[in-house]
């Protein structure tokens, strides 16, 4: 034990610390979100972050598994990744216990995920995600309305308007069908949504020139002309999901051709919620439909749709429009001692025990201090009541509780502070 | 995507999946310890489970470092570790913003650890820890009876009594003093400490024979004859600690001087809880007094105890003693369709929606189906009520919601559902 080293205080590069203020604005974002997802019935699953690195090879997108997950071998020679996201974590759960749950399956997931990158502004090397996902129900579009509905349902419950962001929808199966009338090759195909991916990133003229490289027809332009009838019927059905949206109350999505989403496994519709501050122009989350992913494991496809939010361009999004709710995480009562705490700890905490069952969450003064800097203290750990506990307090089973905002004080019997003791 | 490939289903190895079941019944055991810690005034914080790697290497025990922790180069030739325990990262955050947190600090963080083990039961290489720290208050012994009192309180909280577990406590103050008293070496005072931790899983005549290889006089003797005056002001200080305790309620601690806790950085009193259920012989979780750990990173030492109580054996005890919370995942209201969904889909949804806003967790059945295989479906996915909807019900506004468990019926107009679906 080293005890003179002097060691750096720093996290390791690319993740947070959270210290209570802003575990509790976490938690508070987290429980807003599980609330509505529960209202829709959805159930909350979890599993580790240590994954075997087998489970991303086949499935999640290269630039992911090449250059941004944390994969290293354990001492016994096994490759472990750190889940850089969660649906193949989800595919295998799943695979694994097939026969024990009826489908359709509602399932969402809160929790950290890793990625290799250069920390920048809302790019962590953790971050928390929640994932939704609808499985096993055929239902097309009333499956992908749900997903989408449930994700404006989310930033509706913190106050956002449809004014405050937007929600464009396209379909894997669309630009597949587009990409094959232009004439492409399934290579080609999947160069070109690459491509249409990194379009908003890169100056016009040089995405005409690549995508000149891969073809002459812009499989874009035949989506918007409209002449070939794959493409066509691939755009209808666009056009019917965005109809019942819109009668379900979800006023703010439409069609936008260039939503590819970055991972290969998505089969048909795709989206992403854009913040509309124009400031703002990365999207904010998305995700789309995935029907063949679980069958990497045998068995049988199973139709899936879900999305991905991640907490730090959600909070970022929250904070632009001021919605950010106002959370505390300190405790709602100080209890002062006029005696010091040595000379009457037993009696102190027998009376805060007597305010601890009411569900208050009490501070009590365990050192040595004058009674004036102890109400100083609970002002500046944010403690929102005071009260002093000396015999008399002791005596009569009697405290007189301080609002320290207002300075409203109120004589209460012990089972009675929770009447004025609000959080 | 090579879609025939297929892959294991497996977690890796030491590691479990949480279904919605298995989650449900975690989150609920962390509720309830954040409950109660939360009414003690303790506040929660969090961080990435990866550290740098430094972090551990001067002060966790040198088991972990050596055998234990995860640890690799990340791709930017950094060494992290994946936390073997919470206690160097809380030290590490509360150097690093020294300042702004007036003492005593009560902090608590519930989250995952990871270690190289040998999975076994009760062993997992992946397992949850609630971490519970006083630190900044010299007012020993009040800040071991608040610690060790909040310990106890948890157990009660989940409905045990002090028939269930008995709390053993000793203190490495005492056992420091009888290690001099018997002339024992620092080098060797740590040898014998690293002996009595291992005491209870060995012979006694293996132990006798390496304690005789180390000293001549057992400090174990020492403490129990009382002859040497700086182990008996120790013992006198722990008779004080358990007197204080028993007044506050306390009625189970004992002191018991071959705990020692395997962590160096203990510098006072420790403790263990152990099961009063003679097979299961393993401590349930520990702590004590580590006044020097936070010096590592210079400035002043800061007082501090604490404790760590993990997932596993907390949830194995109150299996055992018939204390585990019956919880479910499921939605309360099966929203069964008379109708097929896709023709009334909106309808169905805009019934849903209003008694989602009422904070009932609604599952509709979003797939063609029989309107008796519904009912059977709710009760297989333990949906506790029932209702299906038609033209009748969209038009009237009404539902006939039934209680599955008793076929307890009720017409109900849709904005009085939750009068009648209870969780």
């Amino acid at each position: 034990m080293a005890d003179s080293e002097k060691l750096s205080t720093d996290p390791y590069k690319g993740v947070r610390d959270f210290y209570p203020a802003d575990w509790a604005r976490m938690r508070a974002m987290f429980s807003c979100i599980r609330e509505t997802l529960n209202r829709y019935g959805y159930e909350e699953y979890n599993a580790s972050p240590l994954e075997r690195a087998e489970l991303y090879e086949a499935k999640t997108s290269e630039e992911i598994v090449n250059e941004q997950t944390y994969t290293f071998t354990d001492r016994g020679d096994r490759r472990v990744t750190l889940r850089p996201e969660m649906t193949p974590t989800l595919a295998r759960m799943l695979a694994a216990k097939r026969r024990e749950f009826p489908l359709p399956i509602r399932w969402f997931s809160i929790g950290n995920r890793f990625r290799y990158e250069r920390p920048q502004r809302g790019r962590l090397r953790e971050f928390y995600q929640v994932d939704v996902d609808l499985l096993g129900a055929v239902n097309v579009p009333h499956t992908d309305v749900e997903i989408i509905s449930i994700a404006s349902a989310i930033l509706k419950s913190f106050g956002a308007t449809e004014d405050d962001f937007t929600i464009r929808v396209s379909s894997r199966a669309l630009l597949n069908a587009a990409c094959a009338a232009a004439g492409l090759s399934e290579d080609a195909t999947r160069s070109y949504l690459r491509l249409l991916d990194r379009k908003a990133k890169m100056p016009a003229d040089e995405f005409a020139t690549e995508v000149h490289n891969l073809t002459n027809i812009d499989p874009l332009a035949l989506i918007e002309d409209g002449t070939a009838p794959e493409v066509n019927s691939e755009k209808q059905a666009l056009k019917t999901l965005l109809d019942v949206l819109s009668k379900r109350g979800v006023g703010n999505a439409q069609f936008d051709p260039e939503i590819t989403r970055g991972f290969l496994y998505y089969t048909g519709m795709v989206f992403e919620v854009y913040d509309t501050n124009p400031e703002n122009t990365r999207a904010l989350f998305g995700g789309g439909r995935y029907d063949k992913l679980l069958s990497l494991f045998g068995g049988d496809q199973i139709p899936a749709v879900g999305f991905g939010m991640g907490d730090v361009t959600l909070a970022d999004f929250l904070e632009t429009h001021g919605l950010a709710s106002k959370v505390s995480s300190a405790p709602i009562l100080f209890l002062g001692t006029v005696l010091p705490y040595d000379q009457c700890a037993v009696e102190i905490e027998a009376v805060a025990d007597k305010i601890r069952v009411q569900g208050i969450s009490v501070f009590t003064n365990i050192v040595n201090k004058h009674i004036g800097d102890q109400v100083k203290e609970a002002n500046r750990r944010g403690i929102p009541y005071f009260a002093a506990v000396g015999s008399d307090e002791i005596d009569s089973g009697t405290l007189r509780v301080k609002r320290l905002a207002t300075g409203e004080e109120r004589a209460l019997v012990l089972s009675d502070v929770s009447t004025f003791c609000i959080h």
